[in-house]
């Protein structure tokens, strides 16, 4: 995520840079055929630019609210785990009690890793969401055995879940919770996993091809046939009409394009290495340890 | 659900094809009465384009939108799908006890009959969904009991639920569950029903057939009364304004009416059998299985 | 609803009927007295046309997508009717246990009872909605008793629901249900009240008057003044503008009018008889009946 | 809320009538300015209406939906009411039971009181939003000591559901009802907590000032150049070209005012009236009392 | 927030203020150049200003709405806070019961500490948005060893929910609420984590830098071409055309602005503190408490 407050300038002006050369250098091409050249064929003045503009208006705006929907949903959904994670370590560090003081060690033990399964699911599932290994992450978040029974998996942090499915009965085999408290677990377990479902919806589900060829398209034979039609009428200010109108359809273009996949490593992304540090030091800060990890900083004005 | 990232040029130049040939053809035929025929009536320059078309604009860009959310919408619910047996089957592996050691090989027995119940769903969704039979896939996954009983349903996703149901109830009644659990897998039962309700809202509630037939017949009044209106200014050059204006229209009707329907075994389809593999892969795994399907890939860039 | 894929080309063509006649009447009129008996006075070739369709288009774009929003708002809240019916009879069906087997036959029959009320409600509702009496539908499925005590009833489905709870109650008391069963179970029915307050705000609330007025008001007047600002260029030619343009914002007003109001018993209703019938066939099949109902069928294009 | 149906030709033609003549008055100076006097100075047909229409259409159209918006936000918050006040006392009504004979009178008392007690809600948090004092509706539900206690209090339903926590509390400890019927009445007392404050949202936290402010600016300068760009043009015609447009905007900007505090004692309210005397009636009939109020009458085509 | 009904002329006049003057200084010099100094260069009649303003108003109007629904959305969360608040209170206030007489005075004070554990969350929570130090507030609030606990909190408001979950766990403890009520109460907190989740998610997730660049760029080149391609057909009359459609976009541009950060201390936020005021003030009440700060009244017609 790109921060805001700090102009990159040089990052702003490149944005759409590459296409906005060529139709400029195109538009320049028009009008010295025209002008110089004097070939006349060139001009199409009669083209019905309006008509054109406003039906490829619909789709570009259409394309640019789904795009910018989807980013937001995927900031939201990535919301959702954050809360059900505060939630779950809540009371995990609430409400689990020992039957007597012999196992407060043990259940301190298990309180620890049920809080640790929780930050690994949030790094698994970030690691899962952009297509790289987690194990460096979950390497010192849980047990030996654990990791191993991991790494046949398909779907890591779906595994995380079950391992911590499996860890809340037994707290509640040992009396340490009662059956509400495991259904109040539980259920901040089912939220996750809806989180999850969701994140791998959009990733997994793109924008229909349609929206992204067309929009495309239809944009470029508006950008080619811009000068013709204005280079009569505007002359050696062809560009300053041409270029300026394509510019706006080519932003809005690339603008949706960039926020329609999220979670792809670039730097449009939803920033979740910060919202799984922010998570990761907010459930330490839970279980009561001071020693945390910096929360992300930009890096040259990106937010990973 | 056709792929992103593989462009099937010949694919995408065939998307609108035959009606934009035709077009294509119209707009020769009018310029060459004009301009060799010398038909001159077949000119009406002062057609009203530009309130046309944005009158059209209205109906058109809404279809779109609904057409859209539709998609989307259809894809939630399976996605609602794919979170509650994921749920269902965290519950089920982790948290059923036997009584007595004696026990385990029953309860085993039932965990995987509930996960297989549960892919059996998904399954019987998804082709009911398509109107197709669902045996094929349900034969490995239950008793042979199980699936007469389900031969008479009209329903036969629903009629899983309730076996479901069944199965749960006798859970509890030996004790393997608590009604705490009992309430949380009921729980992903109301919210599967639900998923299925959504579906079938979809599927047997088209767009209000008004929005089909109207836009359809205001775009192709449009494009007819196209050229006859720019032939006059545009002469030989008629078809660049008509055929491509016409393109944009032909396209988004193309597209809403491609998505408003996403169960009906198109290629726009919602990816059922790719979501129902992920699923039964998921679940296996979470019951230890390790021989796996593979997941589905796309064939000729479109994933079903 | 109007089933689409059966095009019924009269039905369609007299959609917009009367008012598109009525325009092209005096479309012709307006030609007829300019060009024939020279009127020149009725030719009013500076009307801002393009103003008028621009400020027209804003009212009636929203004025359409608020009336398919309220129509598909009521199609999710009948889908959530089947929905919370369909949890309920798996609920009834698989959970409720007699103490001893003496018992069966009155579970048995409560069984029915709950279901059979479940079937009532959905009727009941249909025909509170659509302003009819609902006894003919519930005599077949409820006691002669519970009957009599809903004649004297204002809100027939929501005393029916009152008759559940004590149902429920009574399973309860009976120890045929657990106390989480019954919660589960009252969940349910709490849903069920949501969606029939959900019908009936939309029943109850129509759009704002303005929205209805205003939007046929300019509509109107937007098509008395077409072929006044036509009639100079377009000569004979002026009923194909005007009246072509005309038709698109009746059916566009048409449309909207027709779908704001689902439950008026018209043929672009929500189809709550069919919707009423499946909720039938789909419970008693639950219960293992297998005398059913047929499906409703469309009749003459229109499913009720 | 205006009554559909029921035209009342006078009222609509005066729902912009002021500004309307007012705005036609102005139009006929300019002309008679023009064509009369001859100040030709007033005329400037260039001025690029298109534009400034275009520019406006934008903010008003969000205008109107944003206000339309809210108002049906608040009429689904008080079918939450609705809903939840059915509910609870459906639950009330049928699954209290006394734990010998002895106590059947206390018993029916609570549960009078406690319906009354939602009863008396649903009236406060009308009035609350109003304005007014509830004590008048309120005296004959509420005993005396409990309506004493009330009087001090800055939010009245805010205090009657404490009240009614108090009573739920009280009747779990009598054994009439159990912990997990606690917990579906608590439920229910949530969303009342939920409905009020949204209600409460949409009164405190009106549109921001600045859309109420520049929409209706933009209107008032568009209209007064309206007739100075078409004088040239239209002449004597003018008041019909800019009347018209001009009297579009008034009407949008007048509906966006009018839906967008929906709780202002105003014609144009949700009709909490009626609304609170339907909760009135279903909950009494609930109880089984006979005597019932009228349902509330639209008068002179108002429902308040 | 700015408090509507109190108009501030001067406020408004200067919301665009400094834009719209240099705006206009900028016309006059375009117009003084062209019609004094003969500087015909300036004058581009041709270029296409409608091309332009279609296209620059699909991204204004985007902005515009999606700013406006950060903004409610930020209040709805608020909302949401105090619902639960006063949800959480009341169930404190009505549901703790002592085992016996001699434990009321303790039961009195948890549920005051209570109680005021969940104003503190609420100032704690505003400030921790506004990036203020909440100590001020929080003093009166807490017992000395909780706040000093509080200091090394990184996120206050979420360290304050974890004192609640132990203060909750200790009151089942002690047996004066069943495990249900704690339900209930928990379920509160997982709403209040949501709540403080999805404001944190609007303050730490700008609107892409993208949207917020690119209309203001857009905009300002509008603003610059507008009277150069006006000034040959408006002569002096240019300003009028030029500076009024430039200032509805700027208008537009500055509204957006200020409400898609609805956190940041400015005149435009979400009145947080009377927001804040208002809990205090409610759950100050339900304990029973007289003496009651004021709630916040505007300042200068801002409320705060």
């Amino acid at each position: 995520m790109i921060v805001p407050h700090e102009r990159h300038v040089g990052r702003l002006l490149t944005y759409v840079g590459t296409p906005l050369l060529l139709l400029l250098g195109y538009d320049l091409v028009v009008v010295v055929a025209y002008k110089v050249l004097h070939w006349d064929w060139v001009a199409m003045p009669h083209i019905p630019l309006a008509l054109f503009g406003s039906a490829i208006g619909i789709i570009v705006a259409f394309r640019n609210q789904s795009s910018y929907a989807r980013w937001w949903d995927a900031r939201t959904l990535w919301g959702s785990v954050i809360n059900n994670s505060r939630s779950l370590a809540r009371q995990v560090t609430t409400v689990m009690m020992p039957l007597n003081d012999s196992e407060t060690g043990e259940l301190e033990t298990m309180q620890r890793r049920l809080v640790y399964h929780q930050i690994a699911f949030a790094h698994a599932l970030r690691q899962h969401l952009r297509g790289l290994e987690p194990w460096e992450e979950l390497t010192p978040l849980l047990k030996e055995s654990e990791l191993s029974g991991l790494r046949e998996e398909r779907n890591v942090p779906l595994a995380i879940q079950q391992q911590m499915g499996a860890l809340l009965r037994e707290c509640q085999v040992r009396g340490w919770i009662d059956i509400e408290h495991w259904r109040a677990l539980d259920g901040n377990l089912d939220d996750l996993t809806d989180a999850q479902g969701g994140t791998e919806r959009i990733k997994n589900t793109p924008m229909p091809k349609q929206y992204d060829y067309f929009p495309q398209l239809f944009v470029h034979i508006y950008c080619t046939l811009l000068p013709l039609a204005l280079v009569t009428s505007m002359g050696w200010l062809t560009p300053l009409g041409s270029t300026l109108v394509g510019f706006i359809f080519l932003a809005l273009g690339k603008i949706g394009r960039d926020l329609e996949d999220p979670f792809e490593n670039s730097i449009y992304d939803v920033p979740l290495t910060a919202i799984t540090t922010t998570i990761e030091v907010n459930l330490r800060q839970l279980l009561g340890e001071t020693e945390l990890r910096q929360t992300e900083k930009p890096v040259k004005g990106v937010l990973w």
